[in-house]
């Protein structure tokens, strides 16, 4: 790497960028406050990208997907669209975020550029038969009981009510051929965000109502572009055991299987930590040489291998 | 051309899809409807991509980016983002309906894939200082001074109050290269929808508030792609002169200048068939061989040139 500029046909770096790296930590955020902290991040992810690596980038939508969600509950004379339409707008909305910000970090071509992805899942993953995702506005139990859709009791309080949507197993890139093609000829891409277009494939591909956990569909993408690296971006430094506790300890290398076996002790927070691990573990099994957890403002020296959670067999 | 497939390095065909070619003529539409009328428009296109052009697909999204605006307005709690960013949601929204249809529709590859994008318009144009392009709700006067935005009446009724944002010229396609490229090696995109995300460029690209005509982007990618024809598809077969009176008579071939000269003397309806034609005169004195106004049920004829208004140096 000749340290200004990517090159085509070297081996790109998959970063995933988790919710904190494009929204900050504490809600509720104006969009400028959001647009504020994706600034942040592009200034970070350029050092990765004038150190000469081929960055992709995918990224997080939780809260995003879930504004869209009220956004348009609270409007009833507006078509009403499927959560697989509201996932592709959020790779849009933050996408478009980052390709700028990213333009603008960088100066000159090379440019980012936003594809559209969608991903497949299985109809028949077990995950629609017990959908446990939660997403977009909580209810009140009156509220959450006429509702269409399945709701759960996910918190206490008077509107304890999410709706809550399969998270199914990302199975292919639809459009994997063509972000290849992108990556290798140099190009820098930002796909597959949101964890994908949730979509199955029967006689034709269709959107179904489902969310796909953005650090496997992360670790898919990196499988599929053959990359050394899976970066994935959180709000610490490293995955830790006994995390909180006085004697919490950073992990710095672990193999999968120590991985797993920490995932199955439940060290890791479900829903923050765990996917991350799991999907870092995953990679790295499917042939991947390494995947790192750490946060944005240790993503050089993560990179060059002295902080961070480092995932090799 | 082999009638079967697009082949790298020739020509390609920019479409422009209007409304009416995604939502249908008749409102309010039910998601399920509009996914329909999409359906409806792949199948036509698809007809064109078998018969061997490289289609590049571009389209409008007023009702869309409308029904965004109204639908953040109705959730003050979550973050109200800026008009440039409603506008890359619709690319994706639209975008991957397009995009998924015509999959289907050609079943095996090439997929059709579709990049976000941006384009710069002047800062300094002159509709900046007179916003005139109605977006989003209605409102009664009271609700319209109550805005932090500008409004205008601009019908009659109870709710006679629009927003009203700039419509600069699109000046350049921030990712015009890498379309260029992707087109080149045979890919089949949908690109610059909605007109484009709008931004400036100073020392930095920064979104604007303001829409673009998405016909005047459609004719800039079409000559920055180099294609031979621009393809406007709407609701009419033909442009016409006195269109709607009884001597009604459709346009078969023009010039530019003949075309200007019906511009001038307001034969084409302001919004909806003059942006079009105005388009259409501007790819042709700018070098493309044709530029053609037809509805996507005569698209093949259109393009054989039996039928729609050819606009002709």
């Amino acid at each position: 790497m000749d340290g200004t500029s990517h090159e085509a046909g070297s081996t790109p770096l998959v970063v995933a960028l988790g919710g904190n790296t494009l929204l900050g930590e504490h809600g509720p955020w104006t969009f400028d406050e959001q647009l504020a902290v994706v600034e942040r991040t592009a200034r970070q992810l350029s050092a990765a990208i004038r150190a000469g690596y081929d960055v992709v980038l995918t990224h997080g939508n939780g809260p995003q997907v879930g504004n869209l969600l009220l956004q348009q509950e609270r409007a009833p004379e507006t078509p009403s669209a499927p959560l697989d339409v509201l996932v592709a707008e959020t790779q849009a909305q933050i996408g478009y975020l980052l390709q700028q910000a990213l333009d603008n970090e960088l100066a000159k071509p090379p440019d980012f550029f936003t594809m559209v992805t969608q991903v497949v899942v299985d109809g028949d993953d077990p995950a629609f038969q017990s959908p446990t995702k939660p997403v977009g506005p909580f209810y009140t139990e009156a509220q959450a009981a006429e509702k269409s859709f399945e709701t759960r009791r996910v918190s206490t309080g008077d509107r304890p009510y999410r709706r809550v949507v399969p998270s199914p197993d990302p199975v292919e890139l639809v459009e994997a051929a063509e972000i290849a093609n992108l990556v290798e000829q140099g190009n820098l891409v930002i796909a597959a965000g949101g964890g994908g277009i949730p979509v199955v494939r029967d006689d034709a591909l269709r959107g179904v109502e489902a969310v796909v956990d953005k650090d496997e569909t992360a670790a898919l993408l990196a499988s599929d572009l053959g990359a050394e690296t899976l970066l994935v971006l959180t709000d610490v430094e490293f995955a830790y055991v006994n995390y909180g506790d006085a004697d919490q300890r950073p992990l710095r290398t672990v193999t999968p299987d120590e991985g797993r076996r920490h995932l199955a002790a439940g060290e890791f927070g479900e829903g923050s930590m765990q996917p991350k691990m799991e999907a870092c573990c995953r990679f790295v099994d499917q042939g991947g040489e390494r995947a790192v957890v750490t946060s944005p403002d240790h993503l050089l020296a993560a990179l060059e291998g002295t902080t961070g959670t480092q995932v090799r067999a």
